[in-house]
């Protein structure tokens, strides 16, 4: 069953071995775990429902508390501490595009807020719920989860966008075709999520990030319907698509999706790779995803992922040997891993491996072999439930991310890491900051942080605030390098407050026209992309 | 010297061989040379301007008459036949932003009307000016055409708007790099003019079209700057990157484009290949394309347009023998001609090539070699001159362009050729309609249809009515098949009736909104894009 207070399945554990449990001892000091509130005093607590009954709609306290918050590290607090924001006053779960449509002009006669939902996985607060006067509704779209066509001949397939990540790949795989649209939170993300937020999967270098997956669809807006027709490419106009992509739910819900599908590869194996230290790596992977060679996934950790990450692996007899093979081939303290996936026909597979071998060897690279890949991809979703093994350890974590032209991956990388140090030591705390990029780009790179540090003492709100601080620190070194607010995690309201660098002041006009021309009412998820919602709880 | 009512400079020509010559009489009995007007007789017709004198704006007659139409058929006859429309009242040539701006903020104070003006290789009405009581401005960004930074860490180069593409590669090439953006249209089209009109480039399967290529920019629009900063991939809202691909000129003028560009191939070459039948060709080329191989160009002709070009190569002896040999080898009269790009280092193209002979071997493929290829490559700007060439032996000559999905590319090939023969044979006329697809994805094709048709007696009216019919006729069926209104050539004003067939009556109402929000008063480029300008003289 799904954790309510946590990530996954409650039937999935990640346990922390000793040598993991003793870095982050020597690294951030003792965890303070805290005291978790039971969902049942969270419950106890939801107010009446605003929304008088209606049969599509249910108010019980369990399907709004369900609904409330996603997965961001201060949805996570506010659920740990029973730390409770307004909850939603219904939840829908409409089973067609006629029922949003019916739901949305309810709301709009009532003067409802609604907030679309599906997976529940935004780590960006899309689905914070205002203080309000007006009910709030949050539509989910997770029983529109079916694949409703496959044209072969085109590989486009049709889905309801509720459709969670597995149930896309299932019901594509019985027919012999893949999405190939890996995120880290696939288990529970949503075709429709992927695509109003941008998402991009573990092997977008094969499959495209959602953007080049999308080929048309069917929003449902409070003004009426946008139909987008699948194209194979077009010169007419602007591109509709690209406005549903990132609307985030503020144009519409998103109710069904079109996407390109692919048959399922003849070959797919993940490859570890080691190079010698950050400025080696980052000039491989850079000649690598310039050449265009056919690979699927590259991602490369710096050198404090790489330590964290062996030190994880458990094995530490095994690691230990290994690490002295690789320090006699070059690769010492300040090695870098690369884990290199390669998706394609057998011929073309082979020739990109023996490629990027040759190329890798020139920057000093020692090939390591398919067996840390293939463990890679067994636990490719299982990173997010560490998360809830570090929390029962007093441990807090979250992740920043953004992109940014290659001049300044390093600069960024190193500021992001030292703008969160810099914020824990001003609270005379330690912060234990990682970082990996894990989608490249002829013209530069994604940017994925970690940051762990061990949870304070005295509940929700000094919880909270360090949070905040992180948040904006961070951001502010993301701006100073040109960064964007987020390479795949979107905007909601965490980022809302910075999207203005990058839109300058035209474009934010522009998106608030927008939203004010499908929306003029102001349905559809205040204060999500832009900063026009709120009031917000101080929690 | 760049022709003034014909294609390209008039040093160069394009002979008819007397086979092509005798086919023309053949399918479409003897031509009727029309009689051509003078530049003189139509500068004579000018009226005067109603521009008052200043230092950034012409308003001589000849330079005028230069900006006054475009390359589509209607205004090939409009000069050929000395039918002037309205001109503009004066042609600008601002050399940087800030004039642009300048000029903006002028025609917002004065109400002028405002057309944007690059290459001026517009074949699809962009150029035309409304009869208005408005002063009409052509604002030429044709000054703008220096490379102006180069990242090569990033592969990153922005260049002024106008930069023609001999002088994007000549000014990349000097640095070892290439944008590999080559339309048709490449000797005078420009780098603004691509990305305002969503172009696409022969090699667009390696390179991407120009939507993967441009990276950002700048923008001055009536209310203001728009600064797209680059980002290698981002999921911070909808992509505004999308509202300037395709905005024709309606929400600004683009002043500077951040184009994505990649060192020059280590091995280029181009492949004929033959394919028995038009059912076989299809599913073979689909077959390559589906597979994702590292290809850089295909281009598909169909019978018909296969019998055209080798009778348009000349050499019939040498003709004759490769086709005897292609008949003994099963392709016989229904045979199509594939031409293959391979562009990459020199392993991955000999790994490419092999791949995709060895996949177009098992649709009966006959692979003739790399010989005719060099031909068309070194022709492959040439296509254009043709068209001065049979309008002096008494034809006229039109191409219509659509993309759609892979089940209806037969169809609606057949329906686009069918639509033109209905047409002509109403006024007793033939044409000789033929057909190939350039552009493919995995998803479906362009669709790229020539015209030849005998001018018609009678000077412009006749002629323009016959045109008239057959865009209409084609528009039709290729909106009964769900193709799009342009794949390649942008909407102007000659496919603005069709574009609410895609966009559907939502999306029409939110490009409206937008030209509103960024163009309050109307002053960009009206009637273009969307049908809100005008009214259009009759010629």
């Amino acid at each position: 069953m799904r954790r309510w207070n946590g990530w996954g399945d409650d039937a999935t554990s990640m346990a922390l071995n000793d040598n993991a449990r003793a870095m982050m001892h020597a690294r951030l000091g003792p965890g303070r775990p805290g005291q978790d509130a039971t969902r049942e005093s969270l419950l106890a607590r939801i107010p009446a429902s605003r929304i008088s009954a209606h049969p599509l709609i249910a108010t019980d306290a369990s399907s709004r508390l369900s609904m409330a918050l996603g997965e961001s590290f201060a949805d996570w607090i506010r659920k740990r501490f029973g730390a409770l924001p307004p909850v939603p006053d219904g939840v829908a779960y409409p089973e067609s595009s006629e029922q949003v449509r019916e739901l949305l002009d309810l709301a709009q006669q009532h003067g409802w807020i609604v907030i679309p939902i599906a997976g529940g996985t935004s780590v960006a607060g899309h689905l914070d719920c205002p203080v309000s006067g007006r009910p709030i509704l949050s539509l989910s779209v997770s029983r529109m989860n079916r694949l409703l066509h496959l044209d072969t001949t085109s590989q486009l397939a049709t889905f309801g966008a509720g459709t969670p990540g597995p149930l896309v790949e299932a019901q594509l795989r019985a027919h012999g075709y893949t999405l190939g649209h890996f995120p880290q939170s696939f288990e529970y993300s949503t075709v429709g999520g992927w695509v109003v937020t941008r998402s991009s999967g573990q092997q977008s270098l094969r499959y495209g990030r959602i953007e080049a997956l999308f080929a048309g669809g069917h929003l449902e807006t409070p003004v009426g319907p946008l139909h987008i027709p699948t194209l194979p490419a077009s010169s007419a106009g602007p591109d509709l698509r690209e406005l549903v992509m990132g609307s985030e739910g503020r144009f519409g819900v998103l109710t069904e999706a079109t996407v390109r599908v692919t048959p399922l590869p003849e070959h797919e194996s993940f490859h570890a790779i080691f190079l010698p230290n950050w400025d080696a790596a980052e000039a491989a992977v850079r000649t690598l995803v310039q050449r265009k060679l056919p690979l699927s996934m590259m991602r490369l950790s710096n050198g404090i992922e790489t330590e964290t990450n062996l030190t994880l692996a458990g094995h530490a007899t095994l690691i230990g040997w290994m690490e002295r093979y690789l320090a006699l081939r070059g690769c010492g303290t300040d090695k870098c891993m690369l884990m290199l996936g390669i998706t394609a026909d057998a011929r073309t597979a082979r020739h990109a491996l023996n490629e990027a071998r040759r190329t890798l060897r020139s920057f000093g690279a020692v090939y390591i072999g398919p067996a840390m890949g293939s463990k890679w991809a067994a636990n490719r979703f299982k990173g997010p439930y560490l998360r809830n093994t570090l929390w029962d350890e007093g441990y807090c974590a979250d992740t920043i991310e953004t992109a940014v032209d290659w001049p300044q991956v390093k600069p960024l990388m190193l500021a992001m890491e030292q703008a969160a140090r810099d914020v824990f030591a001003a609270y005379g705390e330690r912060v234990h900051a990682f970082t990996h990029l894990s989608h490249m780009y002829p013209q530069g790179s994604s940017i994925y942080s970690q940051y762990v540090w061990p949870t304070a003492a005295g509940g929700f709100a000094p919880n909270f605030e360090r949070w905040q601080k992180l948040k904006a620190a961070v951001a502010q070194a993301i701006a100073d390098h040109g960064g964007t607010v987020s390479h795949q995690h979107g905007v909601g309201r965490d980022h809302a407050t910075q999207l203005h660098v990058e839109k300058g002041p035209l474009g934010m006009a522009t998106l608030a026209q927008l939203c004010k021309h499908f929306d003029p009412q102001g349905t559809m998820n205040p204060g999500k992309l832009l900063q026009d919602g709120g009031p917000w709880a101080s929690t």
